[in-house]
């Protein structure tokens, strides 16, 4: 697996944030990412999970914020995030078709971990982002089942995330190349305590010939024209204390990365942003007050820079990371890194 | 059937607008209404749809709004509204878990209609919306099917609507009385020409004890006071020309219908508004310019003011034609029916 | 002065929470409010001040929300508090064309309290909100000055709030009946703690024969048909200890106040929310982490349901203590009071 | 004055669209641009005017979106705009406590052309932006009066556009250099018909260090370190054919072009777009029904990128045009162009 840094792709300067150790989103404490990867018989799919603790969501929910870029995407659970400020499942990442298989998955989980729900107490709001693999992938298969869901979900850990042509990034494409799952870290030291806010984004967007390095360069895929209709997940976590508002913001900062790197957020691509801290999780009974510890306004231009970074630089990384392939119909997707090697010769 | 004009509870005052003949959202032209309703064996759900017109929607979308009044709901298909402003399927109400079962249903229809879908164009987006009716259904055996929604589908008929505890109404509540599914409508006559618009409601909604009557009076259910955790769906459908901007204010005002009834949109109430119109539809392959007719805005009051009386009257509706039942657990839900005979005695 | 509940028009049912010893927004503690009128030579205008608190407002300010029920409104400083959940300056209320005037003097006082805006740190936001007065008062004279807003300020103080025909409210009207200021209040018991909610209301909104008073009366006044062009300007002020997203969701429910009296948040109006809680200021040089006690989202329907309450009575006292006068061009504007010793005898 | 293309900052790409005759919002039939400076004595501010038509705006309206990228801001008439889609008055820029003065001129002359404004029919919503300038000038003064928002409105004309150090921008910098006014354009070519789309940037934001160039360099100015508290303004025309939804998803692409300047919407700068069509205005007294041209959704990503790539460019043109100057405490601001030259030789 190759890196944007590793190819000389992103160099540190002198205003870019430093990463985390594993430059991934598993640099925040707690988190665990799980892949499960369908692939032959036309197939090119598959699910990722996003796990935000290892205890028991629904009953301590996680605060979280949600910006929809472009909204032509039909990721669910985002009305109530949007509303209540909290996430209460693991997030999964499908394509465009497996989002209903993937959200019957979560709630039975929930019920199976909480037999309350939808009877003594409220139900579950899962959430399910999507991008639309079917340049590569047969979609109208339908092929996401609940268990592949799970088995994404109980392939979730800490540590070193695989990313590229892998989960639900299998069949994703970007700027004309072959894309998938990218992810990338920034770390924040404030007041003398050191924070981490860490990117895993689903790439699938941008038209080739559109995108721009960090240093001006625009790589172009060979032979390419046709528009693309893609569409890009963006899931920003950190361990930060921000208050409701401030997470917003926060999460809002990831599309100027996706825009750093040659995107207008176009029509046809669902552009959504989930953005959650581990910091004050929320319990489903919890006292009837409870203090959020919120971030000096003057100080949040240093999220927001990472939130930026992070994301311009975990597109990069699925860019990076993933093998050339062939898509449905015979058009090439090449790799990234096979042209960042022939321009370095 | 009883509707809450045969019942007393709806008079027409000076101010208040004319319904149309059917007094249903099935008075604008075009509009279907399908029920599939599940009972028996714990089961007390269903699905709704409303078809918005009886051509291909994917081919031929009809322009929406979306007004998300308080987002605990687990709703679909709405962030694509909000950003695009046009729908592509019908719209099928259901209980809230089983709205992906609803989703793989409108997919599959699009995609046997539309065989293009995903591959040579984009995906579709499935709108389905949903309350909790976990009072009376147990919802946690997710027992609502792909083929439910189909027959909801394939029941839909213009017409007179039935309304109470029927589809997804089946199993639902509001201010501690049965409910279900209610509808009305309103004439405007703007310019010598005659338009309507109707509303359809999933009632699901309000505390035990908050229920306001147009005539002020407080119906109260005996005997409860548990807090409700409930929704409100309301589907607005007109044939009346208006911008997208008009639309999306229009569609703001079925809150204040809510709140005439004495709602104050509950912390746990996903209260979610869709309206669209059938005027100037978006054709999926389009010409470059196309003409929308909008409203003169100094003239917007009169769709205003129907779509909050459309919505106030439909929940009375939903609430009259619903007869009383008891719960899951044995609690008692009364008819605001029986309530009002018995006070007329 | 008049009440509505001293003419019978509002009576504590038993779903009705219990108003502050004042029924005032000033039965929050540190809240004060302060008039200046002008009248005379066709001029029915002035300016309202509401103050926060008795520091400086700059260096501690209250956390704050914004809701747009209808923007057609000339309102100023709604961008800021959007997007920082802050107010840094006293709010002044007054007509349209007066806002600039109060802008500036609200700049004036805290450049002079604070030496440094602008120079050594940020610049300062001005809240003004405003409604046409110009039925009754000669709006085109821009006859309010800098002056009249250092008046209003320097007659800020607690305790009761003159209502009706004062301040801001002088020349204005609501639902065909002469209107103005009004005020309400909630008390709130949480955890064995008392919080208060208050309301103040510019009322200058509704068509004439749509008012529903709360027992389902419908006040007409005679020989009135025009469309009102109006607005309403609520003020919701609190000491509940309230995060961020849910002070915008309790602000948002001064809407649902408002419909209960029969208004649809009509075209021309610019009904518009401001919100705030004295809990937990923001110090301009804050620390850099600080924490903010949020309310447990279970009990937030208590708050919900006292914004709603104190928005319409604080309406229904604007209405009930303005007394009967004539517009600029003889129309004859009565007084709600007046209809009810009427109807009474 | 130099413009970034003369500089060589600015090459035409490949997938870059052509500039309009002028590279100005001015390539927009209709539109005039006007500038008021003032300087001297501490002084270093003024008005620019951006008069969407030469008739009378208020019977004319033109329709427009607003979108607020980062709101700490203190720009008016915003509100409405979001509302009502319309822009009824010019658009004046100043610095941040000069839009109390250009409103009342804004007003003033509105009501002199339109005696009725008030009286018989509503009031005007005026529509001014500001940055803060200072750091070069003397903001305490609030210099700026209603005479000076009148000369920026009678200077304004077609033609070329003057640029950098003028009217609003005469103290403004960005990214650690001398800034102020900019502007750029694209053309369009839609089946087989000819459009533009102009922007006009008030620039006064972005910290020292965080400006990249379109081939990646990162141009530094000497000696600064201090954090920026500034803002940006873009005012995007266009001729083209958009519905109300449309436009405001061309407005937001404004922020796509900020972020590719290396910008990440800092929390102190008011990342404000105000977007316009002059195409099918909107009477004051409208027909019951008029006709709006809405562009196929499917070609929309073309105004999307002109959006972005005019914003980009606009600001490079502030920052070229604009020669170096010393701030208010003897700070030095640099030339862009200084840095190009001495970096070309």
């Amino acid at each position: 697996m190759t890196t944007a840094r590793q190819l000389g792709l992103w160099a540190d300067g002198e205003n870019s944030l430093l990463p985390g150790p594993l430059n991934a989103i598993t640099d925040v404490t707690g988190i665990a990412v799980g892949h499960r990867t369908l692939s032959g018989a036309g197939l090119a799919t598959g699910v990722t999970a996003i796990v935000p603790h290892q205890g028991d969501l629904f009953r301590q929910k996680v605060r979280a914020a949600v910006e929809v870029i472009n909204g032509f995407g039909k990721s669910t659970g985002l009305v109530q995030i949007a509303e209540l400020g909290t996430i209460e499942t693991p997030i999964l990442l499908t394509n465009t078709f497996g989002v209903a298989a993937c959200t019957e998955a979560l709630i039975q989980r929930a019920i199976a971990a909480n037999p309350d729900i939808g009877r003594k107490t409220s139900t579950v709001n899962a959430v399910v982002c999507e991008c639309n693999d079917g340049s590569i992938n047969d979609i109208q298969a339908l092929a996401v089942t609940r268990q592949d869901a799970f088995a994404a979900l109980d392939a979730a850990a800490s540590g070193p995330v695989e990313q590229g042509a892998v989960g639900a990034g299998t069949g994703m494409t970007a700027f004309g190349f072959k894309a998938g799952i990218g992810t990338a870290s920034r770390r924040m030291r404030i007041a003398g305590q050191d924070f981490t806010l860490g990117a895993l984004v689903l790439a699938n967007f941008g038209r080739a010939g559109d995108l721009v390095l960090p240093d001006g360069r625009r790589p172009q895929p060979h032979g390419l024209s046709a528009p693309e209709k893609g569409s890009v997940i963006v899931i920003l976590a950190t361990d930060l204390l921000l208050g409701d508002r401030q997470l917003q913001r926060v999460t809002r900062r990831a599309g100027a990365g996706l825009a750093r790197l040659g995107a207008f957020w176009g029509h046809g691509s669902g552009d959504i942003v989930v953005g959650f801290t581990t910091a004050d999780p929320v319990a489903h009974e919890a006292p009837p007050f409870q203090a959020v510890r919120c971030l000096d306004n003057n100080l949040i231009d240093l999220p927001f820079r990472a939130a930026a970074e992070a994301t311009q630089e975990a597109v990069l990384n699925a860019l990076c990371a993933a093998p050339a392939t062939s898509g449905r119909t015979g058009r090439r997707y090449p790799s990234l890194a096979d042209w960042a090697k022939e321009i370095q010769e």
